[in-house]
């Protein structure tokens, strides 16, 4: 039993900010005096329709997203995008490149394999996913209706350090676990996605930014709700969208905008991760796993070498309100995912914990 | 602005109990000493689990689920299941039957008609959809893969007063605007799907019951979040569920035990609905547009005969704190939804109300 609030390590759905939660609270029986909640508005009302563009122009002033781009919220997370993206973009050619850097990346590969010719660009699991490929070591097909690749592996650790340069071919980018940590040049890609549950809102929305030009080429049998062009022409409503999971995202970012932007955020992510990363190449006890080039910001992978103590760790950081710092079932270890929400306390109380722990066990 | 919560009759998203608004409220920061938010669980952490699985429960008590049923909480809203239904189903004899009795049947059809031939059993377009079909006017194909209809239609305010006996083939029904109203035989469906931004949830959960022996059939192009084997043998997590809807449904549904089950609701909501359809068979002024042995208990709809006097009508009550009141653009007049979560309070207001206005109009 918790009295305060804990630091919660969690790959996603992750924290959010104390301030976001206590205005939803605070604004959950009577929206700024229109009676109701939020939740129970109608998505045409317009009273949801003036949360709904506020946000949508948040977003897009607060990423960069140039007029040739719109901005979609839709459901079903990036996994139903994995499906999606290959059913709308994929006949240009009938081919597409993926990079696979982990297993979102590698789950997404598999599930574009049913609709098209896929060239994998490159593997990185023969140095099990712990660096991210250089534009050189890229192999591009050359006819490719798109090059898709995963920003940030959350399972890994690792993200990538650079934009890929692949010409005329579109790129498409998973950035579900590092969208709004830092800045980006939206111009460069084609299509952006990314499940909200980690930097933007609670699972049950999944953000779409893309180039209007790339849609329009979908299957005959794509699903009316899977195609972009409905998507874009109804602007998100061809039916009901999560409502209230993008009145949180508004919340989030009038937030951002609070802590000086992207820039802001970006900044304070790295001071983050610093902390973190600084320790384990000092500590005699802990290890991080990624290579430095490929270090995440926003999932800091990390072993003590000893499977068992580090389930120990995870056990005895979870009592003293550390949560959720177990590694994923597939490479074990631990895993803190510090995405925007954690606080700076959540980092310096994580590495006193840490140092803590190696005293007892050195 | 209203200091008070105002009775809104929006046919979705619409109202939620304020005992549920409240608790989550007072939860949002600590959810029972977690020291997080239920907005901040890993879907796949104890404490989050806990609730999926009470809330799972809950509803299979609540509706008399049978053991040959699994209940998924999916998203996308009822249209991906007008998708998603015959990519999963159609493929037995490659035909379906459709039952349309207005706008989301038509437009589950036409999408149906994409992935395989569709008879219309039915089609009540000829009096604008003031009616339902009788059974014996059905005109079942006899080798159709599944029957289809939606059980409350929210724009034309009519409500099958009866289950479609088929035979052999499994009903399909969308309860998206009456599913929680009454108690329901879910054994007598093959599928039963609802989008929850009416009696259930905020708007990004859709809720599937479905005989288990149905899936296992989908296109081979079917997108694999869109396969109901993948989601029933993952139990709706192939990926991130819309985890908070799926709390509130669980604070729904101890509400709804609370008033007495299915069977104190229904009886509640026919109170409700017997308070304005009785003054509109009295009213000189107000004329309900459904006919009778077709009323929803859900959506009331009404017309003065004036389309002027309709929207002064709206305006005025909305002033008043009752919500919402303008029909459906494709109708026009006036609609009340008044799903569960609508107070008696509300009933005796709007009518109140309009005596008043007919007073002044007469």
């Amino acid at each position: 039993m918790f009295t305060e609030r804990i630091y919660n390590f969690s790959a996603g759905p992750s924290m959010l900010p104390e301030e976001v939660l206590k205005t939803a609270a605070s604004e959950m029986l009577n929206y700024k005096g229109t009676g109701t909640s939020v939740m129970e508005m109608s998505h045409r009302s317009k009273d949801f329709l003036a949360i709904f563009e506020e946000t949508k122009s948040a977003l897009k002033q607060t990423l960069g997203v140039p007029d040739s781009h719109d901005i979609l919220f839709l459901q079903g997370g990036a996994t139903l995008q994995f499906s999606m993206i290959p059913m709308n973009l994929i006949s240009k050619t009938g081919k597409a490149d993926y990079a696979i850097t982990g297993n979102f990346s590698k789950l997404a590969a598999k599930e574009a394999k049913r609709y098209g010719e896929i060239n994998i660009a490159a593997d990185t699991e023969d140095q099990n996913n712990i660096y991210i490929p250089r534009q050189a070591d890229l192999r591009l097909s050359g006819d490719a209706s798109y090059f898709h690749y995963c920003d940030n592996n959350t399972i890994y650790g690792t993200e990538w350090d650079y934009v890929p340069v692949t010409g005329d071919v579109p790129l498409v980018c998973d950035m579900s676990s590092n969208i709004l940590s830092k800045p980006i040049d939206v111009s460069k890609f084609g299509l952006i996605y990314a499940g909200a549950q980690k930097n933007m809102a609670p699972a049950g929305l999944t953000v779409v930014i893309m180039d209007k030009s790339l849609a329009g080429h979908a299957f005959d049998y794509t699903p009316i709700m899977l195609d972009y062009k409905t998507q874009i022409e109804k602007d998100s409503m061809h039916n009901t969208p999560s409502t209230y999971n993008i009145y949180i995202l508004g919340l989030v970012l009038k937030w951002i905008a609070s802590k000086g932007g992207l820039a802001g955020m970006a900044a304070y992510n790295e001071e983050k991760a610093s902390i973190l990363y600084n320790y384990l190449d000092e500590s005699a006890l802990f290890k991080g796993c990624a290579k430095r080039s490929a270090r995440s910001l926003m999932n800091v992978t990390f072993v003590t070498g000893d499977a068992d103590l580090d389930v120990a760790f995870a056990k005895e950081a979870a009592a003293k309100g550390l949560s959720n710092l177990k590694g994923h079932r597939n490479v074990g270890g631990m895993r803190a995912s510090i995405y925007n929400a954690m606080p700076m306390e959540g980092m310096h109380a994580l590495v006193a914990f840490m140092k803590e722990f190696e005293a007892k066990h050195r």
